[in-house]
C-alpha cells in the first residue's frame, strides 16, 4: 500500500518523464535523437554503455575488427541533447496502468510515454541447454568468447597427436543459414585458409572442415533464389561444406546430430534464430511464436496506450500484410518515425502517422570479392556487391573516427589478409578442450613414451 | 617408477628440445627469434596467445587504445623461424635434473637449455586480500576489468542521489607512484577533465578526486629529482592529489587506509609492485625478496645448469652491482643477447659471454605535452620529452599495422580529446555498485516518494 501511495503521489506530483526509451540500438537511439532535436526529456535506458553496431558483430567474432569499432558509447552519441539522460541499467518490470517502470537498481521511473526498443536475442527454440554447447552471436562479449573458443581450437588440435581427435576439434560447424551464417563461415573459411595457413607447425589450418548447416532448403532466405545459390557456390569454392534442408536435433560435448546422424565437433555457433527481448509481453501486449509483440500501424503496443514497439521488439506488418524482418534499417526507420511523431505529439498535439518502410536494399557478403545486394528489382552479386556492402556498412557506422578505423582494417586486411585482432582471452570454460578425450590422449602418450 | 623410466628413455632417444623458453615477453621473444634465425629447434611456451607491449597497457586501461592494438599473435611474430614451435600452455613443474617440464596440459619436454622468460605478476607484498578490491595492471584481461571499473564509477555516480555516496564514488586512488602510477593518474585525470566532461547530466566528471599515493618521499623513483618534481607538478596542475611519504596501511570494500586515516573511495587501482614469476625458484635457484632468480653475468641460473633467466625473472647486476630494473629494454637486449650466445654455443660451441645492459634512456609521461625523458646526463621534461615518449613507444611497437593504429588514434585523441575505447564489458563483480551503501540510498529515495 505505502507503494502503491508513494507511486501516485510521483504521478499527482508530474514527476513523470514525458518519454522512456528502452534500449540504445539502431532503433531506440533515432527515438532519443529526434526528441533531443525537440528538446524534449527523455530517459534513455540501457545494460550496455554503449550502442553496438550489430551487422559487423561476426568480423569481432572472427578477428578481423577490434570490439570498440564497432561500438560507441551511448553517452557520446547523445552528448549534444541536454534534455536527453542516459541510465546504466536494466528494466524488470513494466506496470502499463500506474505509467512505471521498475529498473534493476531498484529506481522506478514513471514516464508518459514508454518506447520498447530492446532489441533481441538468440534464440535456442526450447533447446535452451544449447547455449552453453553452441554459443550465439549478439553481444560484444559473445563475439569475445566465440573469437577466443575459435582460435582456441586451432591451438587445441596443434598440441594434440591423435589424428582422430584432432580432425575432430578441427570441424566447425555454423547453425543457420541467413545473413549471420553465411558470413560467419565465409569468414572463418578465410581465416583458416589465408591468416593462419602458415601459423602452425603439426596442423594445416587449411584443411579445418567447415559446415553450414540450414533447416530449410536453401541458404539466405530472405534474399532471390540466385542470390542464395551464389553464396552456396562462393562458400564451396572457399571450401565450406552447406547442408541445406538439414536440422539440427542434438548438440551435445564435441558431438553435433542432425537428422539422426551424429558428427563429432571442435565448435559450434548458433546463428539460426533471435527471439525478441520480454518487454513487449511485460508490457501487456500479445506475442507472436518468436516472441514479438503485435502493434498498430502507429507502432503502438495494442492493447497498451503509451507504449510503443519498435525493431527487433515489434511485430510491425508491411503492406502486404508480412511481418517486417529484423533489420538495422527496418529499426532505424522505425526510430525516426516515431521519434518524429512523438515530438510533434507533445509540441503541437499532432496526431501520430502509421509507419511504412521502404526498404534501402538487402545485402551480405560471402568472402573476398563476393557480395549479394538486392533492392526490389535490381539483383546484384559478386565483386560489385561485394564492394557496395563495404561501403554501406562504412557509411552507416555511427562515429567518424570509426569509419576510418574500419576502412584502414579492411583494406589492410584486403593487402595482407592479416587480422589484427587474433586475441584469446581465456575465460575457464573455454580454456582447456574436453577432458575426457584429451585425458585419453596423454594416456595414449604416456604408454608410448 | 615407470614415470622416471619412461622420462629417462625419452633422454636417451635424444627426444629433448634443444631449447625450451617460456614466456613470449620482451625477453623470450628476442631469444626465440635469434635461435630462429640460426635454424636451431625452439619450443616457446606462453600461457597467452599474444605477445603485450605492456607499457601501453595503461592506455587500454584508460580507454585510449583497444587490446589488439597493443597485442600481437606469437604464432604471427614467429611466423617466419620454421625451427620455432609455439605452445599456448603453462608450466607447472621444472625438474633440472632431468631436464624437464611438464605442462599445464599434463604434457612432458624434455629440453637441453632452459629459458625462463616468465615476467613478473602483481604482488601486494602479504596482503594478497587486497587483489580483489584492488586490481592491478599485467593482462589484457586486468586493463579491461580495470577500465570497466572505472567507466562504471561514474555511471554508479550518475545513478546515486545522495552526495557523500557520490563522492565517495568519484574518489579513485591509484596506489604506486612509479611510472605506471603516474601514467595512469594523469591519463585518468585527463579522461575525466576532457573526455567525459559533457557525458553526464548530474555529476561533473572534471571534479573526480584523484590520488596518486606513493610510499618512498618522491614519485619516479628510477628518475632524477627534477623529473619527480615535474610529474608532480604536472599532475597537480591537472588536479591530481599527490601523497608522497604515504603508506597504505589498509583497503576494504569502498574504503582506503592511509597511516591511520581512513578515506572512502570508488575505485582503487594497485600499481605498486610487482614479484617475480615463481618459475626461477621452481627450477632451484635461489631468489631474492621479490621472487627474482640470481643469475651468473652469463644469466644462467646460479647452481642450475643449463637454465636461464631474464627480463623480470631474473636478478642481474649491473656495473655498479645493483639489480637492473624492470625494463621492457632490459628484457629485450638481455634476450637478443642470449639468444646469440647460445646460437653461437650450439652451433659453434663458443662460451656465452657476459650481459652488459646499455640504457637507452628512461621515460614517462604525464599528460598531454607533459613528458620526461633521461639518459645519462640527459635530462628533458616538456613538450619535447613527451613527443620522444611518443616516438619511441611507436617506434617500439612490434607490428607495422599496430604502429599505424597506435599513431591514429594518438593523433584522433590529440586533436579531439575523445578516447576510441570506452567499453564497459560487464563482469558479474563490477556490475553493481557496494550493495549495502546503495540499498541505503534506494531506502532513503523510498521514504522520500
Amino acid at each position: 500500500m505505502h507503494g502503491n501511495a508513494g507511486r501516485k503521489g510521483e504521478e499527482r506530483a508530474g514527476s513523470a518523464t514525458p518519454v522512456v526509451v528502452v534500449g540504445a540500438g539502431f532503433a531506440g537511439l533515432e527515438v532519443a535523437k529526434e526528441l533531443g532535436r525537440a528538446g524534449i526529456p527523455v530517459v534513455l535506458v540501457d545494460r550496455q554503455n554503449h550502442h553496438l553496431f550489430q551487422p559487423l558483430l561476426y568480423q569481432v567474432a572472427t578477428a578481423a575488427l577490434s570490439a570498440a569499432e564497432i561500438a560507441e558509447p551511448i553517452r557520446r552519441i547523445l552528448r549534444r541533447y541536454p534534455s536527453v539522460e542516459v541510465l546504466l541499467d536494466e528494466v524488470m518490470a513494466i506496470d502499463p496502468q500506474a505509467r512505471e517502470i521498475t529498473l534493476a537498481t531498484g529506481r522506478r521511473l514513471g514516464y508518459r510515454f514508454l518506447v520498447l526498443a530492446s532489441g533481441s536475442r538468440t534464440s535456442y527454440f526450447g533447446h535452451g541447454e544449447w547455449s552453453r554447447l553452441a554459443p550465439g552471436l549478439k553481444t560484444i562479449e559473445d563475439a569475445r568468447q566465440l573469437r577466443s573458443r575459435l582460435l582456441l581450437t586451432f591451438e587445441h588440435a596443434e598440441r594434440v597427436d591423435d589424428p582422430l581427435e584432432r580432425s575432430r576439434l578441427m570441424t566447425i560447424a555454423i547453425i543457420g543459414g541467413g545473413p549471420t551464417g553465411v558470413e560467419l563461415a565465409g569468414s572463418i573459411a578465410e581465416l583458416s585458409r589465408f591468416t593462419l595457413a602458415r601459423d602452425f607447425r603439426s596442423i594445416r589450418p587449411q584443411n579445418t572442415r567447415i559446415m553450414l548447416v540450414e533447416g530449410l532448403p536453401r541458404l539466405l532466405a530472405g534474399f532471390s533464389d540466385k542470390a542464395a545459390r551464389f553464396a552456396r557456390e562462393r562458400l564451396e569454392r572457399l571450401g565450406v561444406e552447406v547442408r541445406t534442408g538439414s536440422m539440427v536435433d542434438h548438440i551435445g560435448p564435441g558431438e553435433l546430430g542432425i537428422a539422426g546422424e551424429r558428427l563429432p565437433v571442435g565448435l559450434v555457433v548458433w546463428a539460426a534464430g533471435v527471439g525478441a527481448s520480454p518487454l513487449g509481453a511485460e508490457a501487456g501486449g500479445r506475442t507472436d511464436k518468436s516472441g514479438r509483440v503485435f502493434v498498430e500501424p502507429t507502432l503502438e503496443v495494442t492493447g497498451s496506450p503509451g507504449v510503443f514497439a519498435l525493431g527487433d521488439v515489434a511485430r510491425c506488418l508491411d503492406a502486404d500484410g508480412q511481418p517486417l524482418p529484423g533489420l538495422a534499417q527496418v529499426a532505424r526507420q522505425q526510430g525516426l518515425h516515431l521519434g518524429r511523431g512523438l515530438a510533434a505529439m507533445i509540441k503541437d498535439g499532432k496526431a501520430l502517422q502509421p509507419f511504412v518502410y521502404r526498404s534501402r536494399g538487402n545485402t551480405a557478403i560471402v568472402g573476398r570479392h563476393a557480395g549479394v545486394f538486392e533492392r526490389g528489382r535490381l539483383k546484384m552479386s559478386g565483386w560489385f556487391a561485394w564492394l557496395a556492402w563495404a561501403a554501406i556498412h562504412v557509411y552507416l557506422l555511427v562515429g567518424f573516427q570509426h569509419r576510418l578505423l574500419v576502412s584502414f582494417h579492411w583494406l589492410w586486411r584486403y593487402i595482407t589478409y592479416e587480422r589484427g585482432a587474433r586475441l584469446i582471452t581465456f575465460r575457464d570454460d573455454t580454456r582447456q578442450p574436453p577432458p575426457a578425450r584429451d585425458a585419453a590422449n596423454d594416456r595414449e602418450r604416456g604408454a608410448a613414451g
